[in-house]
């Protein structure tokens, strides 16, 4: 949610073209037999103007026919997916399963809905984020949508990330970009899976271009999700200053919420720029001024 | 279409539990991924009550969203499959893929409609009516519905039938039967790949129960579909003598419609028993008097 709001704010700044999304896939799930990617889709139906406004997921104005008609075969429904979005899922494991790779796919779904912009996988391989909890090993989804993200989180491991190649197009990117933005994702469920692809970390050390992240708490809490909790659990505080401790030798700037902005000193003091707005996006509006702060952020640490 | 028709005659007559359905499974396709059974889906939305009476496939008051959002990948969509349609296909898909065989996902799906009659494909392995045409090669569903039945039929092959088993629960049905009813379906396209599953004819031939056909054609023209021209292609009559000769040694009594009463006497000189009537079943009423005519036919010839 963090990430689509950001980039709808960046797009109503930046050219499209001039755009490169890298997206998480540790969190894509085998759903009624399909491949189910919410990371991706999420991103192009938020660069294709097609997201809802008042959630993170899905198509604004779909419908739920075939989910409901899932269910009197006694098929779990606690993933919703819309009639439209189906058809996503459908034609991306159609395809793959002819043999398509799926950045290949993304890029025919990112066009089909007149997106512009290139949309990346992290990468072809298959990754998986496993949640560890006292009840057991749940893959993302699990954890997140159908639990609710209630349970206590022990660890997490990302399945298959030692052996993930980025996809094609993704190092290239990261090489040849002015800036890279980090938006107020969850780092542990959304952002650490795409640094860990082999040769990402690399590629951002060796860049020319700043590194700007927006906060993903305020005020001592996650701005929405269960982040606080797995802050906590590995010792950590709820505070944008974690962030240079997760993301070590990686950060040039920060922005931060206006409730944290005492946390300025000791950021820069780690050598960081920082910019303090009021980073909630509730409104397109919002969305756009803290893309604007950010963007400006990386302006100013151009080489 | 026609099956469809007198399956729900009969099942205002008859009670649902003495009831056994074998479908053709020969003209099945793969579309978008998905494992489509046109006939053993129209078969159960039928006796389940909540297939449309103005044609001959999917469930009614049906959506096409996700079918308009496929065409945005450039996907054919000349196959409509309606939202809570693909449900199904979804469904049993996934079940087949996960190990499940045919018939057992055939069951569930009824179940899961509240039919109370045993619906049983003809069989679990995979047969394929290929039509031949100048044009080439095509699949039933390319022939039928994307082509609209307008080539010109060379000849008829069913891939795979060679090797076909039986699916649990048909042959027995067949033996434990009071009376058999083949629809008025298109012989070649329907009734025959049936006709053809290993064992069937057997158990039909060794068989005490009656077997009662409703014709197809009437006044010297297809009830409906492109039967006409298959019959004359191979050189018979579009009349329901023709039957006497697809189905030699298996009919023992035949419904035909009052235009073709002057048939009457042909076909009493073969040994079957005839029955006259109004064969067109365009309303409720009409699919159950046929249904009424062919039970009481059958009756007649019990042993």
């Amino acid at each position: 949610v963090g990430a689509a709001r950001l980039l709808r704010g960046v797009v109503a700044i930046v050219s499209p073209r001039r755009l490169t999304v890298i997206v998480n896939t540790a969190d894509d799930e085998e759903v009624h037999g399909l491949h189910v990617s919410p990371d991706l889709d999420t991103t192009v139906y938020n660069l294709a103007g097609v997201a809802p406004r008042d959630r993170g997921w899905g198509i604004a104005g779909d419908g739920e026919r075939l989910l409901a008609a899932l269910s009197r075969f006694g098929q779990p429904t606690w993933f919703r997916i819309g009639d439209q979005d189906f058809a996503t899922h459908l034609f991306r494991t159609a395809e793959l399963r002819a043999g398509r790779r799926l950045h290949e796919v993304t890029a025919r779904i990112a066009r089909a809905f007149g997106v512009r912009s290139d949309v990346f996988p992290m990468s072809n391989d298959r990754v998986r984020t496993v949640v560890r909890t006292p009840a057991g090993d749940l893959s993302f989804q699990r954890y997140f949508v159908q639990r609710r993200a209630r349970d206590r989180v022990v660890g997490i491991a990302y399945r298959g990330l030692d052996r993930a190649r980025p996809a094609p197009g993704v190092l290239a990117a990261l090489r040849r970009a002015d800036l890279v933005l980090l938006p107020p994702s969850n780092p542990f469920t959304s952002i650490l899976p795409i640094l860990g692809v082999r040769g990402v970390r690399r590629a951002l050390r060796r860049r020319r271009a700043p590194v700007v992240a927006v906060s993903p708490v305020a005020a001592g809490r996650a701005v929405r999700g269960p982040l606080g909790g797995m802050l906590r659990s590995r010792g950590l505080a709820v505070s944008p200053s974690s962030l240079a401790r997760i993301y070590p030798g990686l950060l040039d700037g920060i922005v931060i919420d206006r409730s944290d902005r005492r946390e300025r000193g000791p950021l820069e003091r780690l050598g960081l720029a920082v910019a303090v707005t009021d980073i909630r996006m509730n409104s397109p509006a919002r969305s756009r001024a803290v893309a604007e702060v950010a963007l400006g952020l990386a302006r100013d640490l151009r080489p």
